[in-house]
């Protein structure tokens, strides 16, 4: 037999390889077998349920083409994070579908994949595998999420029962009044501190939010308070009422004043967790309305309760009086 | 307190629910928890490890605006398959991101979801979860598909040695002449039985193809022939010898005579599988080159051995010489 004749086709790697080789091999776990294989490889912890979600970003639609592309990254990852948070469960890890137009270069990838080391590592999970794409449209990237959870301890959207309160964690409303101050609307919102746009930016998921033995039902708020609220109680065949003026809004949407409270409660991109408890689970959180979770303590506030009527959701202010408003909240379609 | 006033705002689904609910709700396995819920939940099978990959393909990338939309649902679900096959692991479900462009009107979701019906039932698996985004862009798909494998069992593409024979399943070239077929090259192609146009649009997934204790490593064809054997090949540090006229051919593409033969070996979208033999192994596939799936006996095919030298392929012709090509092969970047 003869010595092996030159390689051909040559060598050198074709784009793409060279492409995810750059910069998602170092995003990658041990799941993700070098990001060489045709899938991923990984043992589910012993004794656990996993936990499974897939959100998509679209460029003009979920993100700025202005927005920096770290942050892009981290918004992309803790959105789904939050999918988990709400489920109760633990990151293990994620893969992303990365489609790609010519006017993405590299210097923006590498800033984006900065973004995803940076919180990969602050959540405690890392890439399995993904898979890279041309595209003529704009940027979309899809994340598949994947977690676990203890047998039978997932947190749903079904299981609240009339007279359950409705609680939620963190503030309602940054995320849409930041998104607003980044747009520029006339005359222009006041963000002295920038705490609204940082919002909007980075959602903070509410990892570790310990709902099991808690809560009977929850979700995470990412279309609109009001929205949200009313799809939870229509799965749970129930009635919602809010009280706006319990509603938690922080000190930077509070100095707007009272204009924007609808904007608040139907603007979306809060990535909270809208959560019910039953009453006898309510007295010590209603001493002392705070979680921790293992990154810091979360505040939490009571802000309606479900009752048996019309199932969906009413908001009722100060007065007592029904609240009616312009905005349905976020649909993606 | 009084009765609850009317539901503000309205209880009619936003048109993302309401989309779902109308298209995918029928696909939907008990882990979607009625896709009602912000994540999947399930059971990993006892004992077993998870197998996870996503593939996107995009409108005029991977698929052409007149396909029928049940195959494009199909060839999506078949592709992610592949990837399961390769590794020798058995299908659980599958997440879909769905980014829908306004020209995508119901009635092709309803066909998509048509044949996604169709070939999840065939293969055994279910939808789990999933996100429906709008864009200004091409419709663009993802889909996360999970598997499970014993553990051990996975087949890797690093594994061979020097010395193990190349194998492929099925016949080569079918998809990428399909592809020519249907997008009118000159002169015509001839595809008189329709074998081309139908291989190109459903690709046949080897799951259940057994290559635990045959294969010391495995991949799936669908970048082209030379460019996927010499990934095969620099992972193992080797060199790979295919002997071209060895690579099986259907009678539809072997009709279209020698002038083909270099789109046969590089086109891409074969959906074959790639697996390396070591020699003591080969004995019994040599004299019955065939191994059973649940969906019918594979024909399997010798084309080339492994061997030390410069990491990469060659491709040799009937007289020994080597063969050159002006397509490497199909890079999605």
């Amino acid at each position: 037999m003869t010595a092996p004749p030159s390689p051909q086709p040559k060598t050198d790697l074709p784009p793409e390889f060279a492409f995810i080789r750059r910069h998602f091999l170092a995003l990658a776990g041990p799941a993700a077998l070098n990001l060489q294989d045709d899938a991923a490889v990984f043992s589910p912890p012993q004794g656990r349920e996993m936990v499974m979600a897939v959100d998509a970003m679209v460029e003009n639609v979920h993100f700025l083409p202005t927005d920096p592309p770290d942050t892009i990254g981290r918004k992309l990852l803790r959105c789904n994070l939050s999918d988990l948070a709400a489920m109760g469960s633990r990151p293990e890890g994620w893969l992303l579908a990365f489609a790609r137009p010519p006017h993405i270069t590299d210097a923006w990838v590498e800033q984006f994949c900065a973004g995803l080391a940076q919180d990969q590592a602050r959540f405690g999970l890392s890439l399995m595998g993904g898979d890279t794409t041309s595209t003529s449209g704009p940027l979309v990237l899809s994340l598949t999420i994947v977690g676990s959870v203890l047998p039978g301890q997932a947190i749903q959207r079904c299981g609240a029962r009339a007279g359950d309160g409705l609680w939620v964690s963190g503030t309602i409303g940054d995320g849409a009044l930041g998104l607003r101050v980044l747009q520029g609307v006339e005359p222009p919102l006041a963000d002295p501190t920038g705490h609204l746009a940082e919002r909007y930016r980075l959602p903070q998921p509410r990892i570790g939010l310990p709902l099991h033995g808690l809560a009977s039902a929850a979700m995470d708020v990412s279309d609109g308070l009001v929205q949200d609220a009313g799809h939870l109680a229509r799965e749970n065949a129930l009635h919602v009422r809010i009280q706006a003026d319990q509603v938690p809004l922080s000190a930077a949407a509070r100095a707007l004043g009272p204009a924007w409270q609808e904007v608040c409660l139907t603007g979306g991109d809060d990535y909270e967790i809208l959560f019910a408890v039953p009453p006898e689970r309510e007295h010590q959180l209603l001493s002392c309305p705070s979680l921790p979770t293992p990154y810091g303590v979360v505040p939490v506030t009571r802000i309606g309760q479900f009752e048996a009527g019309v199932p969906g959701v009413s908001v009722m202010d100060g007065a007592g009086q029904p609240m009616h408003f312009k905005a349905k909240g976020w649909s993606h379609l």
